[in-house]
């Protein structure tokens, strides 16, 4: 599917509607931007009261431009938007940039001019990009409107509702030295086109190997993970995703109006679908390049060649915070590593070379070479002073470290494995990194940033690998009678009843407990009689009666006939006493749960990303530490392993305290049965398992809700 | 108390073991380092072989030295240090530097010769740096035996047992262009000088403003405390304690052959201590230039003033994160601001001005003043692109810039509040944030970097007024009834019983639930009328029996005589068949304890730093999520105070789940009695209250074990 985007963000004509010949105006700066640029496209200033600015012939409007046009940048206060909109659609304009605010993010009344700007722009057919933005630039195309000085063109594709951000970045670019940007675009408010649209655009441009999101709010996130999925399969996919705390939320809706959702939830649905997650700002540039640059990513399992023991140990502390590991080296790889280094030499990974390398510098790429040829090996990682021993010890080592750095790209280019090279003389610069960085090898100024591009190298190597394996469930067909139950209920004006929402489950292959309704007191002897010597539980069947524990409608630890018969009374007596209107249906009779590890499943249809399943461990897991995974439904067998593995106290699951193991594979399955039940009935808005006993054979889903969704019959 | 050490890292003269006329060697450039720099004392190279080294007179061996020597840097083989110290002791050295390395890091052999350095220099009276050291360097003497160029003396005292950190620090400061150091010390593996004499001596310097500490393990951790207790009261102490997992203290005791410790212990009593301890490898910098800079710390309610949206959500995240508050400005603040903003901005914390700086950026420096004389405002932190307004919009706010950071410094030198800034210009390092450097002000380049240096300073601002008013529990006498008790159990070469243990508690005021000890059937209708109606526990009492549960010593709920004596005859029958040889004394009853919230209290001797208390929940908290807090003994009110609210299952004892809040100042109180206790008892080993419970009113201590130490009577 190609992306309508490309009209109009590699335009061959642009209008610059109030243009200026006023320095500080945008007006002005987008057409010396072109014009320095050397834009190849027709430029049209509009401006009614003036005849040239910067020596182009200007147009009183944009119905005088005498040529079509793709792009219409809009410079105009926002009050005047929607009619220079009518007047774009009308001109057959594609694409137009709004840069002014004082919409959405400012209230009601900026709300409803933009509700007229949305109205204008798809009477005419015309598609927005903002308002609210900083605009849009498009390197190869050398369409800079920003007219941002130093920006090299290059690989980096940006989207940010941040103007701030880009420039931070492009700051950070000119200071790098080597990375470059494809096409920039500040979606603003969103009012048309979305993240989502952008990031089509941005994975089927050629010019963009990695796509960069700065994004404070998505406006349709069930799309958005819909083709960031399919982006990422071929294309890094990076995402800063801004409002990790209620006051970064805060401060996100008065930005930009976006609502911002839960982070948490957020961070694990992109990452479900293959998005590299930045969580530190000044992060993303050295992430963005890092997997730009090395398209090849193999896994968790790092090699440290270092020069000194204590960034080595460094190294390896953030490696192990990062979920990484230090790769065990075998026997042969060590013996090989012990023949060229000193004794002093640390050969287990973390190697540090301990001097061995001071007089021969090319010795570091020789390490790197023998651990790259080791199959426990995904990435090898040089940590140190590297390209700074010719300044430290002696100018004639230059050579050694020019070698050095040429046996590097040469692996680098040879191997499928990641190289990530940190040096302290990263900040000035030295020839060896300078020629390493020319080759596409990305040095680091500090271990930290490394060991986060690692990180991401490794997660999306294991991303791409899992995709290719993933499977999803079967499908789950929905039964005509389980139909007719959700009609029934939508007709009572209520939500399922606790034993209707067992019997769905149930009828889809979920362990329930078997349960009986009790409506009479006669039916009692039979119930006895059917459950033996368990330990039974009774509950009221009520939909007036939500608290059933309040109401007295809820009895523990029956035995035999005669508590059956006691607590029968009891409960009907005081529901009726509690609520004299009840409409109550009986009791439900079912045997108490087995001691086994609690844990929860949740499902709610989230405004911005759908249908979303909650997983975690019941309790204070939940409540107070928020310990828990989330996922888009549907979900793969993957998806569903990644959950249990995910949390933190995925150790009570695994059996901590001389407790045995829970059943992982039949909470899997679960988790599984519960996203295709939710994917078969569009009946159900909420649907809780609260909670679920998990044991070492098996599970027992104890208690159910569901809630209905009031719009689908 | 004056540190010793201003004798040898103040030198008047050195002498050069092993100097060389080889460029490659150190003892090559440590005579370069002193003579490009122009130390002003004598430099004595000493080697046999050679006459004149850099145009300076050879000595054959320090003994031929004429005249006294301050320090001595040894840069020969480890084989030959054992016998030059000896010579250095002949000589009268004050200090020597042991460069070499092959001690006790690599094994056995290696700290068998340590320990011979360290005899020799013992017996001359030589104080020894290292071995295995990178060396050291005095700024402000000019002794650069490092011989690094383009390093600049300034206020910055390091201790690094990584010399490549200097290294990266040294570049780092280079880029920053406005960092410089005063002494750097590499303390290797710390034979004879440890961190704690170094820290002492960084606290006396009067060119040291803040001391900064890379450190792979302590020696002696109980001495660091009390000294950095000591230093921190006036002058800021920056650690980067590696080692946080364990692959980085694999790699830390391969390095320095340092014994790296519990990290989160680690981290928690140097935090109680004043210290401001620093997790990132690349903060280390930032916050020790900020805290250097900014000798005021206020607290922790930050003021933004931004100048775009993202940014300010960025930073809104990254306070929060980092346990900040966005302070809440008060009616008038925001009225003012109001009068000097465009309507758009937005006035609440994070400020944004949205684009009423554009063409005025000394507006920023109107609002940090206005910002600043709000009472709720600890910090004010500018976050934008300020510095840039004449690069991005137009060369004539130049002007403007300027005036703005005369307007900071000058509101910087005259508020009692931090001032930070962060630019996203700061790479590049226009006029404006030149000016602000220079005047002192740090502008950093990262958000994260930024919001780091605000927490430590916020941090230790409350760290000092709270210093200001802690207060310690009065001390716990021991009593001689007590003192006997531990001698009659040493006498026996046991532990305390758990009845002797609470029997201590009991004596100094804990509350433990009344408990009997049974020695025969005969007594249990005594014992069954005193506790009446209340549900008992049983257990057996045996120094012989570890494992009372496993021995069918434990019988819980015991209500009225003929329970007691039935659980009587069952203890002992079943423990004398599981130990037939056990000595059995009896066994004890004690009320079954209310259901509250458990917590542990256990108490330990660090081999590094002496007696720590640890405060968590019992369970899961401690043993899978290690939500545990640690504090060295004795504790202040303080210390038992933030112990309880560290924990991040805090919310537990705060009433989670329609709970009651559990008794924090009974808990604190708690604390505090079982610090005075250790304290008073040096024969307590070990001590675990396990658990405890804590209920709305009060706690019940229901387990106690008491661990003797041997070596006390």
């Amino acid at each position: 599917m190609k992306s309508p985007l490309h009209d109009f963000l590699a335009p061959d004509s642009i209008a610059i509607v109030g243009a200026s010949a006023d320095p500080t105006k945008r007006g002005y700066k987008a057409m010396i931007g072109l014009i320095k640029d050397g834009y190849g496209g027709a430029i049209y200033p509009i401006n009614p009261k003036t005849d040239m600015i910067l020596g182009v012939k200007t147009c009183a409007s944009l119905d005088a431009v005498p040529g079509p046009v793709d792009l219409a940048l809009i410079c105009t206060p926002a009050s005047t938007v929607p009619g220079i909109l009518a007047e774009c659609g009308r001109k057959g304009v594609k694409g137009a940039i709004v840069l002014a605010s004082g919409f959405k993010e400012t209230g009601a009344e900026g709300a409803k001019l933009e509700q007229q700007v949305l109205d204008a722009a798809r009477a005419g057919g015309v598609r927005v990009i903002g308002p609210n933005t900083s605009g849009m630039f498009n390197l190869h195309k050398k369409v800079n409107l920003l007219a941002l000085a130093n920006v090299k063109a290059g690989d980096i594709g940006f989207i940010s509702q941040s103007g701030n951000m880009l420039l931070s970045l492009v700051l950070e670019a000119e200071h790098n030295g080597h990375v470059g940007f494809s096409t920039y675009v500040g979606p603003g408010n969103q009012t048309d086109i979305g993240f989502n649209d952008y990031l089509r655009y941005l994975g089927e441009d050629p010019q963009t190997k990695v796509a960069t999101l700065y994004v404070e709010g998505f406006r349709d996130g069930q799309r958005f993970l819909e083709v960031a999925r399919e982006i990422s399969a071929t294309k890094p996919v990076v995402v800063y995703k801004s409002g990790s705390t209620e006051q970064g939320q805060k401060a996100a809706s008065s930005h930009t109006g976006s609502l911002a959702g839960s982070y948490a939830m957020t961070v694990d649905l992109l990452r479900q679908v293959g998005v590299s997650v930045v969580q530190h700002s000044n992060e993303i540039l050295p992430v963005a390049e890092g997997l730009g640059l090395m398209q090849k990513a193999p896994g968790k399992r790092v090699a440290v060649i270092a020069d000194g023991g204590g960034q080595a140990t460094i190294a390896s502390d953030r490696l192990a915070e990062a979920g990484l590991e230090l790769a065990e080296l075998s026997e042969h790889t060590r013996r090989r590593l012990g023949e060229i280094l000193l004794p002093q030499a640390s050969l287990v990974n973390p190697v540090d070379v301990a001097g061995s390398s001071d007089a021969n510098p090319a010795l570091l790429a020789e390490c790197m070479e023998i651990v790259a040829e080791d199959d426990n090996v995904d990435s090898i990682f040089l940590v140190g002073m590297f390209g700074g021993y010719s300044i430290r010890f002696a100018e004639d080592l230059l050579g050694g470290e020019m070698r050095g750095a040429e046996s590097m790209i040469e692996l680098a280019r040879r191997v499928d494995k990641a190289v990530v090279v940190y040096s302290l003389y990263a900040p000035i610069k030295p020839p060896a990194l300078r020629r390493l960085h020319e080759a596409g090898l990305p040095v680091y100024t500090s271990i930290e940033h490394a060991v986060r591009v690692l990180a991401a190298l490794g997660e999306r190597g294991i991303y791409l690998k899992s995709r290719a394996v993933a499977s999803h469930a079967p499908a789950v067909v929905p039964s005509e009678d389980m139909k007719a139950m959700f009609a029934r209920a939508q007709n009572e004006g209520r939500d399922l009843f606790e034993f209707e929402a067992k019997t769905l489950l149930r009828a889809h292959g979920v362990d329930v407990a078997p349960e009986v309704i009790v409506r009479s007191a006669d039916e009692l002897p039979a119930v006895a009689a059917q459950f033996g010597e368990q330990a039974l539980v009774m509950k009221v069947v009520s939909k007036d009666i939500l608290h059933k524990s309040d109401a007295g409608g809820v009895k523990l630890n029956l035995r035999g006939e005669a508590d059956l018969h006691q607590a029968f009374d009891s409960i009907m007596s005081s529901c009726r006493a509690y609520d004299p209107n009840a409409d109550i249906r009986g009791a439900l009779v079912t045997p108490m749960a087995k001691k086994g590890t609690e844990v929860i499943i949740g499902v709610s249809r989230d405004p911005i990303f759908g249908p979303v399943l909650m997983f975690g461990l019941g309790g204070i897991f939940v409540e107070i530490l928020k310990d828990v995974a989330f996922r888009a439904i549907p979900l793969s067998q993957l998806d569903a392993e990644s959950m249990v593995d995910q949390l933190k106290a995925r150790k009570v699951l695994e059996g901590a305290r001389g407790e045995p193991p829970a059943d992982k594979a039949a909470l899997v399955d679960l988790l599984l049965k519960v996203s295709g039940i939710v994917s078969a009935y569009p009946q159900i808005s909420e649907l809780d398992l609260n909670p679920v006993i998990a044991y070492p054979d098996g599970y027992a889903a104890v208690d159910a809700r569901i809630i209905i969704n009031r719009s689908v019959l």
